[in-house]
């Protein structure tokens, strides 16, 4: 996204970006998607490459998936939409949970003092239509402003140029007509007259990214540019032999554009940066809105917890390490993207064996197929892959227990967790599992019980005794219970216990089996929220439990998976009879919850189970 | 749905609608189902029944899908949704395609005469808010009224009862509080104190049925009543063992209503009648608003065909032939469905075989499960089975010809045809090919290249062939071509050369295999309606080409299926080199096209072939 000041409504023209499939599925978590989708994105599910042919021509030398199958997500490729369609989304949504975004307003000043220590950031605003200044306070204040940052220039933050070369960029939307068969595909096209990505979009449009400019040009200026004209009749030549008129021009921009990434994100942990404040890179990968939504969300969460008295305040330093190591990525990505095809085009062989996934992954040790692989996760944003901290258990976290699984190929701290379908036992709906619990700042416990639980009375001695220790009221989960003892919570199937916490129950059984009366009654709260998980999977058909086995359990035994809120998985535990499992996941959470505010109660859950229970 | 005066804004409140699992298919196909489906409506997949245990207590006895795998339906489950909604999705569609509803009005006399013979319909029609009185000139009126229809009685159109019993009915929206474990499923509770039905709705809404009074009642009265605090007290007591309270009631209605069928649904071919004017029956089923809809839907497109000069009136005598049809047998249904459980309630292992489907079927020939089966069917959608006529194809059909498929349990006139996923070669999307092309009036020819066909140039001869009959002057699919020469059919992948056909070409090959630019000019215009057979199917997981497979073709050669504009079948044609096919075809059309009407121009397409060829 390149930095623009931001408008009193969502913006206007042009300006399509793109939403990668992990997006798509963060977005239906927020409840957000089927709006995204209302407006008929484009939907890149595939990229060709044009190469030069003879007599200045040009000739396609491959395709591959933007998301092939083996990643296995729900949503297989990348929607273009109009930027200003999802703001739209975003907006209203605030706006729907009492939050309105105040425009035109530009930051002109900041500081972090202790004048009023709860709010301890001073911001003075300024209005651009009346052009009245106020100063406001806050608790913290996030940086989105784009690439040439006042927040970052202010607190000093150097951006380091991975590649030192930069480019001026000339993008132009609208409608055209043309012979040109991939017209409707994501296109890198390389000629003898230039190159070009053509980006399909809504309503008949597409967008071309024209270079028109480098650094290492011999005259290279930043401030190069092109006008309309000139940008389509160079798309007129690299088209050849195809024709390429232009039905209308919708939107276009010239920009220069390095590609960098800020040294801090934060320097006191109350000014924060996010987005092309912190990275910037070529358009080619797609990246940018997509990093800086997950930034955003990385940050709210964390923020939620430390605020709402869950967590400790040093947690917040997990913000810049997990995003940082994140854009880094990005960054190698992006070069070894643009190298990759600098060499020679990929073969058709290597394509196929690359689309074919896991199975031609032993017999063969093909470079290209393997980036080819690596590309494909990052580009579609499963890549996200966080290092062991506080949040992601690894072997240097400092609490360790034996119940805690290790090296899972299916479970890996820091990513996401497989989605599979099971069928919801109150109301026989078939859904996503992965999706049940929707982002709401509270950590998701999964609970597989596992192929040796029997869904009948009596025949669940780990159930009984996880729900007992949750229960206790020393535990982490009952100690961050509802504080409002007289909470209505018969409609609540999601936190009716804490707001810091839902659990959902999948039991290896075929629905009918599954009477929630005989649970444990913790988890007759969630009644909504129990699994039957008897739906046959494409990806597991001989698996007994589709689901568990798409999170590695085959056994008898089952686990509890700790999903932070932002959906990656935080820690998995074994699920045995006894004190062990709750005993593992104490120590998780213990690490990172707050231990002076001691909100613990004698009554465990905050009524919720009780005052249930004293109506049967 | 009870009969009411239309209303001048959408209804508003209560009488929840379930849309069944083939009306959200069609409304998938209208461009509707996302504005339905935002409104979140409560999705039932499987129905409980309760029957009476000691001591005044209920138990469930079974369940059962109410769209089993074996239906293969896309969404397999009825979606409820308060009226208003759905209403005012109808009526957003209606003003954006240019047709304003006008309410409150209603009609006061009609005739059909020759005043004005284009015109020949005179109603006069009264705003309830002004008492005004217009009379408006018509090319039809179609009522749909509701029972109480005033068209019908004008016209001494007699109801026949199947079953001369008629029962009062109570029907209570609202919010309860209770431990019953089914609630959010659609259930029917036999008691020792009565019975009930269930019906899950939208923002924890629940809806119950509660039959009040029936005319073998000692002391029946139609217009028997009960009050809110009388039918919760009822079911307070049908719920024992378990409580119900109610947080709130949003609506509460009584209404009398009888099982019955107009004898005729028009006299004259331009007064028409249709939905709970022409059929009512008990709300079990919940078949209401979905049969009106497809009354509405066969309706419509004949009426289109025959104003805009394509087909023959006397088509128009099919509508009454096949939805009359369809009354019957959902007449026929719902009573076998309330003499199904009257008997006895079905047993587990009965459920569990009728739910294994196909395979299970030639293992058994139990009664109870047949009748479930052809219920589900039925209930879902999927029974809508037209017989032979001049549109859907059969023995007795008057044109024959040896090409054209028989017997196929695949391709089966008056059915749908099976859904199947494509990639759509012009931009790699996945898609529902059924879906891709939208209702708007036109014939659909599918054509399936067959497993013999090579993609590459010279190894279609078959697909040439037909290309090349098509675009004859004198073929059926030329002579209705756009009569506007200069139209710029670019951008239009539908309805390139005729608004009364769009063509979708699928080959067994994968995407890359394909280049569009290798196929007959006919099928270039449609760029955006080829697709790649080459999706897996895990109901014919073995299949070299899974659309083929689903709709019967294994093996080398293909087929034009021809399905009408509502969706269901009229034709399947072998796909063979030479004229053949094309004259099958020819013959099924020409049996109902206009032959008075010639329309056919020399330049066969209407120009779309030539205008596009010329730019290349």
């Amino acid at each position: 996204m390149p930095s623009e000041i931001p408008l009193p409504v969502p913006t206007a023209t042009g300006r399509a970006d793109g939403i990668q499939p992990r997006s798509l599925e963060i977005l239906r978590n927020m409840g957000l998607k089927r709006k995204i989708m209302a407006y008929d994105p484009a939907r890149v599910h595939e990229v060709a490459f044009w190469d030069p042919a003879p007599q200045g021509k040009i000739v396609r030398t491959g395709t591959w998936a933007s998301c092939p199958d083996f990643l296995d997500a729900r949503y297989p490729f990348t929607a273009l939409l109009h930027q200003g369609h999802i703001e739209r989304v975003l907006i209203e949504d605030l706006a729907k949970n009492g939050t309105q975004v105040s425009r035109p307003w530009t930051i002109t000043r900041f500081e972090t003092n202790h004048t009023n220590p709860a709010y301890p950031v001073e911001v003075d605003l300024k209005n651009l239509d009346s052009n009245v200044t106020e100063t406001v306070r806050a608790k913290y204040l996030f940086s989105g402003e784009g690439a040439r940052s006042f927040v970052r220039e202010q607190l000093g933050v150097q951006i380091r140029h991975k590649d030192p070369i930069s480019h001026v960029w000339g993008v132009m939307d609208g409608v055209v007509r043309t012979n040109f068969p991939d017209i409707k595909m994501k296109c890198t096209i390389h000629s003898d007259h230039g190159s070009i990505m053509v980006i399909p979009r809504e309503d008949n449009m597409v967008r071309l990214y024209i270079q028109i400019a480098s650094s290492t040009d011999a005259d290279f200026s930043p401030r190069k540019t092109a006008t309309v004209e000139e940008v389509q009749a160079a798309a007129k030549r690299i088209f050849q032999p195809y024709y390429c008129d232009w039905d209308r021009v919708e939107w276009y921009s010239v920009y220069p554009i390095g590609q960098g990434i800020a040294d801090k994100y934060t320097l006191d942990h109350r000014v924060f940066m996010g987005g092309d404040v912190c990275h910037t890179h070529s358009p080619k990968a797609g990246q940018g809105m997509n990093t800086a939504f997950h930034d955003a969300i990385n940050f709210a969460w964390k923020m939620h917890l430390v605020e709402s008295g869950f967590a400790s305040r040093d947690i917040l330093s997990t913000y810049e390490v997990e995003r940082k190591f994140i854009a880094e990525t990005l960054l190698n990505f992006d070069n070894q993207y643009a190298a990759l095809f600098s060499k020679r085009p990929p073969s058709a062989s290597e394509v196929d064996t690359a689309h074919k996934g896991d199975k031609a992954e032993s017999e063969t040790k093909n470079e290209f197929v393997e980036m080819f692989k690596a590309n494909c996760e990052f580009t579609a944003g499963f890549g996200v892959a966080y290092n062991g901290n506080i949040f992601n258990h690894s072997a240097d976290h400092p609490f360790q227990h034996e119940l805690i699984i290790k090296d899972s190929p299916k479970l890996r701290p820091g990513r996401i967790m497989p989605p599979s379908n099971v069928t919801r036992v109150v109301d026989a709906n078939v859904v996503h599992l992965e999706n049940e619990i929707p982002f709401n700042g509270a950590f998701r416990l999964f609970v597989f019980a596992g192929l040796g639980q029997s869904p009948k009375k009596g025949g669940h001695q780990a159930l009984v005794d996880l729900a007992e220790g949750l229960s206790n009221p020393k535990s982490f989960y009952a100690r961050f219970g509802s504080e409002d003892r007289q909470r209505d919570t018969h409609h609540d199937s999601l936190n009716p216990h804490s707001r810091f916490f839902s659990v959902a129950l999948t039991l290896a059984a075929r629905r009918p089996e599954i009477e929630i009366s005989d649970l444990p009654a913790l988890f007759q709260d969630y009644s909504a929220r129990i699994y039957a998980d008897d739906k046959k999977d494409i990806r597991v058909l001989d698996a007994k439990a589709a689901a568990h086995a798409k999170v590695g359990l085959t056994g008898e035994e089952g686990a509890v998976v700790v999903i932070r809120p932002d959906g990656h998985v935080g820690v998995a535990v074994r699920l045995v009879p006894g004190k062990g499992t709750v005993e593992a996941l104490e120590g998780y959470f213990r690490e990172f919850t707050n231990k002076s505010d001691d909100r613990q109660s004698s009554s465990g859950l905050g009524g919720g189970v009780e005052h249930v229970r004293a109506q049967l």
